[in-house]
């Protein structure tokens, strides 16, 4: 009996993979993903075969894994970003009741609030949380309820697929629920595209200029709080509260 | 003149440094941080002078950072987990502007939220916040408030700080606000103790049972969402919230 390892691959270069993740793309004798994910996988381990599946057919993707690790297989299911932020973890430990006795195993990665938060300085410093706009599997009601409350606690906010062909305007939508909710038009914000690959490129600027802002989906987005601001061209928001700068104290 | 990079070494073993950390520590001249993080980084670069301040020092400590980097080296700031949260990134680029023409670079890592997670299966799979309990420099009016809309907001959390010598009994606090916003008692939650390390332990039961769990400063805290549940003994959040596991449709 075989095992799943998901394996959370960072960003995309291989230097900010773990040497976990490393580690398990070598010893697997497959590697199992959504093709784009498979060709970060490969400069680590070039002749391992793979299986991939299109991008909305993540239950199909988990299933064929299980059922080559329940044939004797080590696969290596690959996740860009973290395997259990938006990954596949969760999924496969669902469906890993469907194949008994198959071992499931997973490698944490760096996701892209954090590399793409060291692109823009240092935005994610104090509380902050992630959402995800996509509303394939979750009701919009429930994103919109989500944005309004973390503007409500002036979070700073990590926005996970901003934007897609099906989805024009979605980001537009989610700054006017911000806005509405407490965060300040002048809020410091921040976009990084194609984080630690080819094409890497970030924005910055404020809550109502993000609103005219367009994005696509290889974008993360960032919102700070209410201390949140410029230096020099990094987006930095202070460990603490208390007023002045604490370094001015 | 040198530079600074705050360097994040993810939860404390090699293998769950990425390889830029590594390389990072390796380039170094001289390897700053508190001491338990520096002995983190030993085993990369164990001939390489270090730099350590206590515990609450962080502004002594970038300054000395700094300034060994405006005198010319290549200095290392290490942090656990992620550089940039509730890292040093931050205090690092805002005293930076005291030393004129030194750089400062952000290696990410990978942070407890997302280490801690696999360790108890896949919790953070959808939206989630990370809240710090610690009120050093935080008035505990904000981490109230932030506990209380996370709650009524359905997202999962993950709760760096969780207690200390000085604020024991803050778990149970924020155990209450959340129970009193929103979180049913029954909610999913578990608990990670030397997430990487020597004497790693987790702990998995209701909100109910974590307001009576006693938790030290080496923990980090999860609360499930509305969907999160036990799958044997990890603790999984689905990816959607369309009512039937989505495999069942």
């Amino acid at each position: 009996m075989g095992k799943v390892i998901v394996v959370g691959l960072g960003p995309g270069s291989v230097g900010q993979m773990t040497g976990d993740a490393v580690a398990a793309l070598k010893s697997a004798d497959l590697i199992c993903g959504y093709t784009v994910y498979i060709e970060l996988a490969k400069p680590v381990a070039p002749d391992t075969p793979v299986l991939s599946t299109p991008m909305t057919k993540e239950i199909d993707r988990c299933r064929a894994a299980l059922a080559e690790a329940a044939a004797g297989k080590t696969v290596a299911m690959v996740c860009s970003g973290d395997a259990g932020v938006y990954g596949m973890s969760g999924l496969v430990y669902e469906l890993s009741g469907e194949f008994p006795g198959v071992e499931v195993e997973v490698v944490c990665g760096v996701t892209a609030a954090l590399s793409g938060g060291a692109v823009l300085g240092a935005p994610l410093v104090h509380d902050f949380c992630a959402i995800s706009l996509s509303d394939r599997l979750t009701p919009w009601e429930k994103i919109e309820r989500r944005l309004a409350c973390a503007a409500e606690a002036d979070f700073c906010i990590a926005i996970y697929n901003p934007s897609s062909k099906l989805r024009p305007g979605y980001l537009a939508k989610a700054c006017d629920i911000l806005l509405a909710s407490g965060k300040q038009p002048q809020t410091v914000c921040g976009v990084v595209r194609n984080i630690g690959r080819e094409g890497e490129e970030c924005w910055t600027g404020t809550l109502a200029e993000l609103c005219e802002h367009e994005v696509d989906m290889f974008s993360t987005v960032f919102i700070g709080n209410e201390d949140t601001r410029m230096l020099g061209d990094k987006m930095v928001t202070p460990r603490g509260y208390q007023g002045k700068p604490e370094w001015e104290k």
